[in-house]
């Protein structure tokens, strides 16, 4: 089941079964002058992709696979066939009954199998520029976004990285950014509006004690720029080796981000655990890889506390435990904090309703029926 | 319950109570330098837009309820209230557990009364443009917007309207365009960014055989046009004094949309009722006005075979028998063609999971338990 299935370029739409990856869909689309955009990094398969509700860098003006996946075919676990939005369907949007496409994007493989994905594809713009500003704090980064997205600028990537990511990002990659809290931005469009909102982009940065931009204008450069920050996990893990790390994913408020990453920074620096941070900002998502030996269980602990520490604290901020990843079996306590037993009552009732016997990926999401 | 219950300016959100209607919500804004930008043209309410998942003419670049609803606050059935993505959470993505919202948004009213909305709101961009330009047919207006898609270009508005709601809307409006096939279109961004966006749009329009654009710069000039739009029901009842509409709401495929419309018209003007189409053309979403007058039964028959066939031309064309306004009574027996017993099937046991009394609004989306 490896087919790209139905593909309608003028539509703006293709269908994919669970073997088709996002890389390999990309390699199809390019020759059509069209992409899928949502990018988790990973070459990850589209129906994971749908199962898990990814998004990654692009989300800030593409969406998440929430906003991009129009249908989808699903096998129930007693083996009956349906199609979320119908079959074959796949006009842009509908308000016919209840939106059941999103309520298996993101079940995690718990509702059904999602043997076909029907998603939105994009023109390729004519023109990408991405750029490299560093700032005094995180906070000032922050406040950049937050001004970026004010101004109505459809800003494609704006991506942060701290001091740590960044030195190791140079390290690994023989780089020589500057190691600090650094924005990493991307720009879409016609040649003049790319020009036009970068020039703002970039005075607003300067406004907040920003460096000069570092652009990068050629797609290999802009690839390479790319490939260093989506391969930080790597990157973390080579530069430990032996080493494996916990990935956390909380999203906020965007204003909530610069206290938490400054006090979960402070957390990770006093428990001695190496923690790169870096963030989906405009989301208001980030990610920090707690990195342990799995030969020592008290550095295992250590993660585990500070991951803890760092979920609860995005609950306390009205933010969620998972902003992309989802919840497996590694977040279910902090899924229950986060809905509430009735909240969490609903979303039992309706797997009970659609797979009565709890036959379909159990033990994920919920500790028990 | 009419008050904006939560307001976080830099982080794009707020919540409201079901009395806030969109306009006063935007009157509330515009202050702050931000908008709400779905806009179905009336003055809804905001959580009736929530409930019926709402969109309208700045959806090609701002998405639909759907994409703009991060919380609602819910009474249930049995009179437990709970809130779908967790109590008071607003970050901006999630993917934890399934996702209740979009579930609660589009249902209608038929799973629970929505006492708060949640939503993402955006800066006011630096500038606003509009244009409008006439075509020889309606395919080549269509093509305009595939082309203009295709390029990327992030169009704000494209709205198509055909030769019959033209000569309306000018003879209601004291207005002088040409009766022809006709679309609105809508830039925003920074001053260059639009001219560029707008510059690229006209050149698409010139290769397929547009006029000339005329443009709208001004805030109340542009305001006029889009009320002239926007008015168009208002127009067409008033244009036949006494009468009242059908009002139809396919949405297909985009490239599809050329000959569902031709077949339409046709269709229509062999039946002798006055019907002026118009369309939400990035989406793929068109309406039609069919009017009646209700002392003669035999003209809302026609109007409504005429609905009919036009409902089942677009589910053959892989598309929705509504778009945006939802299913309510209308619409129940082309749900079931769109959907398949199984998805209705599905649809229902959901709904008994969550109203096993059919208490919430019962006779809206299922004739029957
Ligand atoms: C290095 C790295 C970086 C990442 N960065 C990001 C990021 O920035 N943003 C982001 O959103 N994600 C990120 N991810 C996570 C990534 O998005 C997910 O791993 C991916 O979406 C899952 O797809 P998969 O094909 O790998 O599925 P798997 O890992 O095989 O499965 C993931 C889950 O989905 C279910 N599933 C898979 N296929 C189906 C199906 N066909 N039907 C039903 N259920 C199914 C499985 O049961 C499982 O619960 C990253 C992952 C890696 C390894
Ligand atoms: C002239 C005109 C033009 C329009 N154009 C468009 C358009 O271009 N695009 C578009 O999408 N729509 C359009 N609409 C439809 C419009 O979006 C809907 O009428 C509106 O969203 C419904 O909101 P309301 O407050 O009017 O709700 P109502 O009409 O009062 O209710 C509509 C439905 O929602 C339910 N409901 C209302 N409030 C709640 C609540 N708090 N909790 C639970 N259920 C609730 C009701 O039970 C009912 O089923 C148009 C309507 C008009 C009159």
């Amino acid at each position: 089941m490896d087919q790209i299935v139905d593909f309608n370029p003028e539509d703006f739409d293709v269908t994919v079964q669970p073997g088709v990856t996002r890389k390999g869909l990309n390699h199809f689309l390019k020759d059509h002058g069209l992409w899928f955009p949502v990018d988790p990094g990973a070459d990850a398969s589209l129906c994971g992709m749908t199962a898990t509700s990814a998004s990654g860098t692009n989300a800030v003006r593409y969406g998440t696979m929430r906003e991009n996946v129009l249908n989808t075919e699903i096998v129930l676990a007693d083996g009956r066939i349906f199609c979320t939005a119908g079959n074959g369907r796949r006009s842009k949007k509908s308000s016919a009954g209840f939106n059941l496409t999103n309520l298996f994007v993101g079940s995690e493989g718990s509702l059904g199998f999602i043997t076909k994905t029907t998603l939105k594809i994009y023109g390729i713009p004519e023109m990408m520029v991405s750029a490299v500003c560093a700032f005094p704090t995180v906070k000032a980064a922050v406040d950049v976004c937050v001004q970026v997205l004010q101004s109505n600028i459809p800003i494609a990537r704006i991506e942060l990285m701290d001091d740590v990511a960044m030195e190791m990002c140079n390290n690994h990659n023989k780089l020589d950014y500057e190691v600090a809290p650094t924005l990493f931005l991307e720009f879409h469009g016609t040649e003049e509006s790319v020009k036009s909102q970068a020039k703002f982009a970039a005075e607003i940065a300067d406004y907040n004690g920003g460096s000069q931009f570092r652009w990068a204008y050629e797609t290999e450069e802009r690839n390479r720029l790319w490939k260093a920050r989506h391969d930080i996990y790597w990157t973390v893990l080579q530069s430990n080796p032996g080493c494996r790390a916990i990935v956390t994913d909380v999203c906020v408020p965007i204003t909530c981000l610069p206290d938490l990453i400054a006090q979960t920074k402070s957390d990770i620096q006093q428990s001695g655990i190496i923690g790169p941070c870096l963030g989906h900002v405009g989301d208001g998502n980030f990610h920090t890889f707690l990195v342990f030996n799995p030969n020592k269980p008290e550095e295992f602990k250590k993660a585990e506390n500070l991951a803890s520490r760092m979920a609860n604290r995005a609950l306390d901020l009205n933010g969620t435990c998972t902003g992309e990843h989802g919840i497996g079996i590694g977040k279910m306590a902090y899924l229950e904090k986060e809905m509430g037993p009735l909240g969490i009552e609903i979303m039992k009732s309706i797997k009970r309703t659609l797979d009565p016997h709890w036959l379909m990926n159990p033990g994920k999401i919920f500790s028990s029926a």
